[in-house]
């Protein structure tokens, strides 16, 4: 199961992408991590993939009102902007403030957070939660003031102390009605990506719950690889490649309401450092399949 | 937060060890994997530790019936022989079969269960989990009959694939109360691990559900290194050398009612790699401090 590429000398043709698909085709752009923005639009536009999910950090290279600029002539859907959060750090709050901007700047309606680990050298993981909390209530009037969504990724759990102290999706909702309740603001919601969540026996019941309050802004798919690599963060691959029935999850998000796009995003090793377009190309492939086991 | 153990050439005096403690102290013998059972039982007599968790494989290296000599000899409570389960698994009913016999023998009611992962090249978790609930209800009554419990051990979710698709307590929990409801055998608990289950936001009101129906039937503590190591599986540490408030866990199961013992498995390089009688030493000095911070 574990992911490769093979480099073939010229690319095959591949069949045709459903453009009309009810969960049509996101490119996150992390996952041509060497491509550069203009790459990353130009591969899109080039091999027909209707979406990109952007980073901010990828954007900021291009200059953000460049980056505008490229993305809206493009007729690209900007599917998500990563990533704002980090509430457990100091100074979050203007940071994430300007990532909203940048989202309405680049034409995007969700913003991807992810909550942040323990702070360094802490143990209180329910202090940290609160801070998330508190967090994500500060910045939801700020966001829907400006039509954009929040969508909290729950991060496998293996990530809890370095990077996301929201492990689930039962708690990512928690907060989004907790925050509701607090601000008045229906904006907070999620981002399920199969990844982080495909092991938790509560997922498909917290899918439901979070599409009857359309709560799911974002749906990224990638498989998880067996082995765990040595760098824990990059064990990531292609559809079909790892342990996830990941098609169980695409109906469960459509069965729940979702008509938004299906965002491919990968980290690993071998994904990166193939070469753009044949990345692109097997993300693709895997997309056909995946739609057509959908029926 | 990196796990260490320094060399000194001659061992420092160590406080005296709380033998009185709510929650006394037990080496899981794999702490020390470098020593044999024999060695095991030694250091653990030497050092005034009172309780030993087993391995099968260690018990099978001396033969059964001499390690159960010798257990009953050393006047040491066995808290746990590990392990059983891996139900997913064919097969695996002879085999926890004969894990019950073996608790019989070697003196201990608690025999540790691990799920089992998906069986090779499946993704259908759905379906290894309904065998968890089946195997474990398929052993209830055998083990009721000889006067054995069985924890379900709840495996960090990283291990789902692999070896356990059991990865929270409240799962374990609603496995148990299945079993029960089908078997009338009231003896299917859990074993709450630090390590396993410390990032869990349902973590605490789970161990208080698991103490109403008493089905805490074992207590293992280590710490959460971060990074986590190349091998995922060793990324275990001594109390104190991670992330984890261990003290929480103490004071929750303890308010739950479980008056059992602390049972110290570490999984560690560095820590298998250190003289035993010095990892020992470790595992007893930290017990000390988190008795001290229990109060």
């Amino acid at each position: 199961m574990a992911s490769h590429q093979p480099r073939p000398r010229s690319l095959p043709p591949s069949p045709p992408l459903p453009h009309s698909s009810p969960m049509p085709l996101s490119l996150n752009q992390w996952t041509t991590k060497s491509w550069s923005l203009a790459e990353a639009v130009a591969g899109c536009v080039g091999q027909g993939v209707p979406g990109i999910g952007l980073w901010r950090d990828k954007v900021a290279e291009h200059g953000l009102e460049a980056a505008a600029r490229l993305v809206r002539a493009s007729g690209l859907t900007v599917t998500s902007l990563c990533r704002g959060g980090f509430f457990t750090s100091p100074d979050s709050a203007a940071d994430n403030r300007r990532a909203v901007d940048e989202c309405v700047a680049l034409g995007t309606d969700v913003l991807v957070l992810v909550a942040g680990g323990l702070p360094a050298g802490t143990r209180d993981l329910p202090a940290a939660r609160w801070s998330v909390l508190q967090g994500i209530s500060d910045l939801a009037p700020y966001a829907a003031e400006r039509g954009v969504k929040l969508a909290i990724e729950p991060l496998h759990p293996m990530f809890c102390a370095d990077r996301a102290v929201v492990s689930t999706l039962g708690q990512a909702l928690d907060i989004a009605d907790a925050a509701e309740a607090a601000t008045g603001c229906g904006n907070v919601g999620v981002c399920v990506d199969t990844y982080h969540i495909w092991w938790d026996p509560q997922a498909f019941e917290q899918i439901r719950r979070a599409g009857e309050r359309g709560r799911i802004h974002a749906f990224q798919v990638c498989d998880f690889l067996v082995p765990i690599p040595a760098d824990a963060l990059l064990g990531r691959g292609h559809v079909g490649d790892g342990v996830i029935d990941i098609a169980a999850f695409a109906r469960a998000v459509r069965d729940a309401g979702y008509a938004g796009h299906t965002e491919v995003e990968i980290f690993n090793r071998q994904v990166w450092d193939a070469p753009g377009e044949l990345t692109l190309r097997t993300v693709i492939d895997r997309h056909v399949q995946l739609t057509a086991e959908l029926g």
